[in-house]
């Protein structure tokens, strides 16, 4: 007998931050209707109102999750009329939280909506909803009656998944010899993951052990390394590595390549296969 | 047959922050006395020492919690000698803590204390108590035991709730046509709780829409406008509207209110409604 | 019957911060291989790569945590050639985590280590083992195998305890009437802790409430109070007390030792009995 094993799982991401008390208030909720729910914190560490940076790292982190109810949410204009949603994927999973394309990339990831439905009216939210905590009021009770068991169906009203906002990412290309890539995010070590893979990059050609040279929107320029891991390079030192989601990043060994470089996410960079290499 | 519909709730709040072991040790010194209590992390960023501050969220996070029992500390006087507590609550909740206000708003909101424990010299301290970090010598394992399953009388001697330490939280007031507010809280997004409500506001008189004028303690003077959300002024506009905890809050549309205005908690503002309104 | 009771526990250590999904990947990964095992996040706020800081906090928290695995991650040479080990320690515990010295003073104050393996080509490792992140691919994937119930010989390659890297902790020794002693670790409140207890201390004299001075590398001198609690001192006032894990440390009433010494962890200090003392 496993009574654990059938414990349904819920996981957060959201931009709230860990400062205040809104994390715990959404755990309280969830607990008060789901019990047995096992709810794992994904990140609250999304930069305040980053759609994009939250769609990123949902869509790259779900995989090691367990298949469960996933809340997500950043949401500038809660409150406004953009809708609220609960998503059936393909595999599976099912998604909650605004419909501003912070789940779409996960959901393209999965293979793609099954079904979906619009939740602001659901029968499970909290009365009074507020204007600005729909996360306490609408978001978490959906995520835990689905996590109970509850029928996507039962959640709110139909609606057609061909609606929902999508969101385009970036991708990398090739022009005069150079790979031009988008910066996708930068993590608390600085490390700036692009938008790029190590076959985009083999298109202009550099092997592990070359130098390339990064040409930064100002025009400045920068050599880098690129090498498998960070004790590849001599402190202080560049590198374009493959980091873990299996994207090209940059790194700076004992350092910050963002506070190195000066960049952020969304700019553009050119790289280049150094001469001498 | 559900096993864990009867799990026992603990909830945490401190003012330890999250970057040092000493939320971790909480956890592990609970985890081995009461191993089946489901710890829900509410929030361990009080400003340091803010009593006010912690009991605030305390009092109004409370309702969103499963009742259970629920630890507090924010203890600037630890080792001193003020009361160590734990309370059994007219609504069937238990708080710990120390007595130096902290608990006093969210007993009041629980309708009283039905019965109170001194717990300095509680049988489940754990010996050698430190001088400094009671949470996990004495608040902790009192907390495990109680949600474990043991009566309140064992956990120390008993104490006349009348001399329990109270906290006075301000209250706005009417004065020449102005609402005086004293600014509660701010969030990590620097959205500023006034301690008023709506019903305060309506006594002079604003309709949402309409702009009102805030006085600051320095002479200066913002318009902002009463609105129902974020999304509701422009970027870059004050707002005035109802937060999550249905009190006044003033924000900032893509910004911080608490920066743009210079304010911190325990500030005076008078509001008025705008002449041309 | 009490199906929980027996629920595995396992502890987190990391340098990874909160702001990052990088811990929540560490959940969800235990979580798929070993859904019963209760995950307590001992501190996730270790200083990048303060192998000596992360080293220190993990031997003085374990005995506090229930007995279980316990991962600890700070790895500054990650996909470097350091091994990757798993070590069942002779009071029962489990250790998982880089052969770096950060799991030695654990596993000495565990009584030591019963049996060792090297864990880098585990057969439970996620493939592609990435070059950055062996958290989720190597460690958290072998610690929650060993949580299920794997045999820690099943986890790798048999391992010489004695090739183990050892971390020499630093010690205190009275020079000329002084007691010189090294900063440990500093906590978020910027108290210093050192390398030292009552007992060296007393070899230099003072008693409870007597005046020390403290020379700093500088040259410069303070007065501390030496006294049992921050409560005993004025606001603003240095003292020196034993701290939660009995040792020696300083603190600053109202403020933070660290910032008011300009010290950080590894700087030398002497203390002597205040003449007028």
């Amino acid at each position: 007998m496993s009574v654990q094993r059938g414990r349904p799982v819920v996981t957060l991401l959201t931009d709230y931050g860990v400062t205040d008390e809104f994390v715990g208030v959404l755990h309280g909720v969830i607990a008060r209707i789901s019990p047995d729910a096992h709810v794992i914190d994904l990140t609250h560490g999304v930069a305040r109102h980053d759609i994009r940076g939250g769609a990123m790292v949902l869509a790259q982190s779900l995989p090691y999750m367990p298949v469960g109810v996933h809340l997500a949410v950043v949401d500038p204009t809660v409150g406004g009329d953009r809708r609220a949603v609960a998503l059936l994927l393909r595999d599976g999973r099912m998604l909650v939280g605004p419909d501003n394309g912070l789940l779409w990339p996960a959901a393209q990831a999965a293979g793609g909506v099954e079904r979906a439905v619009e939740i602001s009216r659901s029968r499970w939210r909290l009365e009074p909803v507020s204007a600005t905590f729909h996360g306490r009021d609408i978001f978490a009770p959906v995520t835990a009656h689905l996590a109970a068991g509850a029928q996507l169906e039962t959640a709110g009203e139909p609606l057609d998944a061909a609606m929902l906002v999508q969101l385009q990412t970036p991708r990398a290309w090739v022009e005069a010899g150079s790979l031009v890539v988008t910066i996708n995010t930068a993590d608390r070590f600085g490390n700036l993951q692009l938008a790029a893979t190590l076959a985009d990059l083999a298109e202009i050609g550099p092997s592990l052990g070359d130098e390339v040279q990064l040409r930064l929107p100002s025009g400045e320029t920068h050599a880098a390394r690129h090498v498998r891991t960070f004790s590849d390079v001599d402190e202080g030192g560049l590198l374009l590595f493959e980091d873990s989601a299996q994207k090209l990043a940059l790194g700076f060994n004992h350092g910050s390549a963002m506070s190195r470089l000066g960049l952020r996410a969304g700019d553009e960079l050119r790289i280049t296969l150094a001469r001498d290499s």
